[in-house]
């Protein structure tokens, strides 16, 4: 399983090629024996696990309860809202049989579940008192993909999807606005990945959204990576599927709808956002293990005594949390491998804090780590590292945010002329194809026009960043008036 | 949603009505727009949770790890294990079409997944030094039913399925018993439900496995419910897949694994251990709410004082853990509800306690509370309450797990003679058509002439448990040889 491993490619050299090795080494997915599905192994699999658990806790103290809606979407569900369809029946996976027999109406594997929730939120809406209803699900959904790339584009993935039912636009929009909100504290504080919140330009609105808002990454290849969206979905989900409620004016009116979203999509952020030509970097905060120990031992006697010395620190260390989680402590003992190769699995696979210990450091009482994020070796006592483990854990986890908010903050420039936007994203060197431009902040009229002139250069509005400052300027490609600045990147 | 409520169908009356109006009453779940397929609500899932979070750490605890293989089966794949796709092609939901285009091969949703993973573990599997692979999936999964009952037999259902491979068939029956046993010791002491543990007789095993173990429970109709199972698949599934190792001699051998499982029909067997009259009882290990509150006041004044009198209370329980999983505490202050209604909702809901708190109680520093599983209501100092509250928690555990353990005993007998058998099995009043027979623990040779006697009884064998002593005796139903008993059985 894995245990052999050649030099990596260099992030510098080709970052797609590195991405997949970095995966493959740590062996974190691999594409399934379907077609453009992947498989989540064990160690990758752990990740999503941590997100959940983490980013569940968050659903549920901003007043949501989790609920299980199926994966068969009816098609005249999907055709009932005009943009849906238009936008997703084209990328779904049909189900025309099942039991042996045709259906009488085709089944489509869920995209998203606007329509099926939708139909079910119709019953359980009649007065302003059911309201807001405040549910999230954590499934799997499908979009059939062309070109697939692990954890950022698969044909099957793993989400949460969040679907709200309010009484005013008002509160829609909040919850809407709360929810961005939520998965920017999440990606910033547990994936140490920092984004920019905004509104998606209107081509790239969510089918069937009045606004949709996202979280926007950049990556180290200096792309944006779109990590999370949530859409206001005003009455237009309400109105096909007739949400109706009761209102406190004894009026009929129809819910205002939001829903919200992220995946394993994110996991792709994490391995963009820190890892190096090592291997993955992980988050202490979502790492599958944060500490792992390789005990040093010429022979079975001195190995009986490391491993006597370690008992107790492995005991104290799996009995903490690191947050609302356990704290994830392995003893690498195994045999066929020697100390080396232990040390570059460990590091493929990024874990925050590795510790060696050998004869010496039994007989000193202390032992020796190191940082997976950089820096020396250090020594320090085994009691001092049972009491210092989990600020060490902290500052890794804001030592890796810093780095990456700086990365970025070098890779963003304000411009305000097309020439200059058209040279940022050209390649300055035939060697490096992939890696130059980053986020360009602009002014954005939001025009049809731009769309197409962006296209040429392979750049996308990423979003119309919230809380900036209203300004008199002009659309950097069409010169439209505009008030307001936009992110412009390529992007995954 | 669902606040009217009116006099409930007794269990005595029409079981299967019960059965129903119970789970609505509850807001569990509801059936779904799609044929088939059911909404599992918020207070239903919050238990599937509970199993999962609780289970998750038994199956991790034993070893295992998670991870996520593809919904899609390829139908080549399906066809290479020939029991198993006999057994599985004809209920399964087939994809035809994805992304605008018939698709080159059909795919199966998957009904279960020895076919997809046998197909990676093949890759992940080289060298004895790669076994044993110990792995769980939490995942949905489709089985076309014709007729279907909400958490007991759905089209798609929520499960957990372990797949693992081992050198050895001695480990791999011993790792078949293991996770039986894990699962005979989560039914019993979290969801407080009797089970018994045996083999499943040979025209009933999973399509592909050489043993099919199960878990059985026995309901209030006396019929029985497979609860969990767990499968040695001998050679079976290495040889359709190829999932060969290079053992300690340096000899190719095919692997031996296992498979086991279990569903959110768990949910429906909580509710038909436990249930009663008045609705659901939750064993407080796996309850969504432990205590409920509602504070009785005449006017707005004396509702302050109430709720300020309760701030510490609540605060101190919202702190504490019942298990590994967080105390679940609710104050029900709706407006729009006169305590009885609330109260009536609750016990519908089957919360382990619920508490009153009014201005008598307020002055003498008490609280009022009544145990779901029944007894007179209890007055106690505020103080006190949360001093036992984990221990009266446990006190209701046990008590529902004694309650339905006695009943399993007094609707279990053993028989030698089939007229007595047949006597047992056939309905004595035709008012209670539902409500007769239990279990018969009888001789049993394992011919298949026995199969058409039972089906025209309609009973089944449910399994031989484990752990009995052999001793000679002779088939209930067709007088063969036989060294051991068996349970037999109404079932879902």
């Amino acid at each position: 399983m894995g245990r052999k491993f050649k030099g990596m490619t260099k992030r510098s050299e080709d970052y797609p090629q590195w991405y997949q090795e970095v995966i493959k080494g740590a062996e974190l997915a691999q594409h399934a024996p379907v077609k453009g599905c992947m498989v989540i192994r064990p160690y990758g699999y752990a990740i999503w696990e941590n997100i959940q658990r983490q980013l569940d806790e968050m659903i549920k103290e901003t007043g949501h309860e989790n609920a299980y809606f199926p994966l068969f979407v009816p098609e005249s569900f999907i055709n009932k809202e005009k943009d849906h369809v238009e936008g997703f029946a084209p990328e779904c996976a049909v189900v025309t049989h099942a039991g042996g027999h045709k259906l009488e109406e085709n089944l489509y594997i869920r995209p998203t579940s606007e329509t099926i929730i939708g139909d079910v939120y119709r019953g359980w809406i009649q007065s302003y008192r059911d309201l807001p209803l405040l549910i999230n699900q954590w499934a799997n959904v499908v979009r059939w993909e062309k070109r697939t790339r692990l954890f950022l584009r698969t044909s099957e993935f793993l989400w949460q999807e969040g679907h709200t039912a309010h009484e005013t636009p008002e509160e829609a929009q909040e919850e809407t606005l709360k929810m961005l909100e939520v998965y920017r504290s999440f990606a910033e504080d547990y994936l140490a990945m920092p984004v920019i919140t905004g509104e998606k330009p209107a081509y790239d609105r969510f089918a069937g959204a009045d606004h949709t808002y996202s979280i926007e990454g950049m990556m180290q290849d200096r792309k944006a990576l779109q990590a999370g969206t949530s859409h206001n979905l005003g009455q237009n989900f309400a109105k096909a599927f007739e949400i109706k409620y009761l209102s406190r004016e004894q009026k009929e009116e129809f819910a205002w709808t939001t829903s919200w979203g992220v995946s394993t999509r994110l996991i792709g952020g994490v391995i963009m956002t820190h890892g190096d030509d090592k291997g993955v970097v992980m988050p202490p905060k979502v790492a599958p293990l944060h500490v792992v120990i390789v005990p040093i031992a010429r022979n079975d006697e001195d190995k009986a005594k490391v491993n006597e010395y370690l008992e107790p620190l492995v005991a104290k260390l799996k009995k903490m949390r690191y947050g609302e989680l356990k704290l994830r402590v392995k003893v690498d003992n195994r045999e066929a491998l020697r100390p080396g190769p232990k040390f570059f699995e460990w590091e493929r696979k990024g874990v925050p804090l590795r510790v060696e210990v050998g004869m010496r450091d039994v007989a000193a009482g202390n032992l020796v780590f190191a940082r997976r994020d950089g820096g020396e070796k250090q020594t320090m006592s085994r009691d001092s590292f049972a009491e210092n483990v989990l600020s060490l854990l902290d500052e890794i986890q804001q030592s890796i945010y810093d780095k990456a908010l700086a990365f970025r903050k070098e890779n963003t420039v304000e411009l305000d002329d097309l020439n200059e936007f058209k040279a940022f994203f050209t390649p300055k060197n035939k060697k490096e194809p992939e890696i130059h431009g980053g986020f360009v902040l602009a002014h954005y009229a939001g025009c049809d026009e731009t769309e197409k002139t962006l296209k040429e250069l392979k750049v996308t509005v990423r979003c119309v960043p919230l809380g900036q400052d209203e300004e008199d300027g002009k659309c950097i490609v069409t010169g439209q008036p505009s008030r307001k600045k936009a992110i412009f990147s390529k992007a995954y």
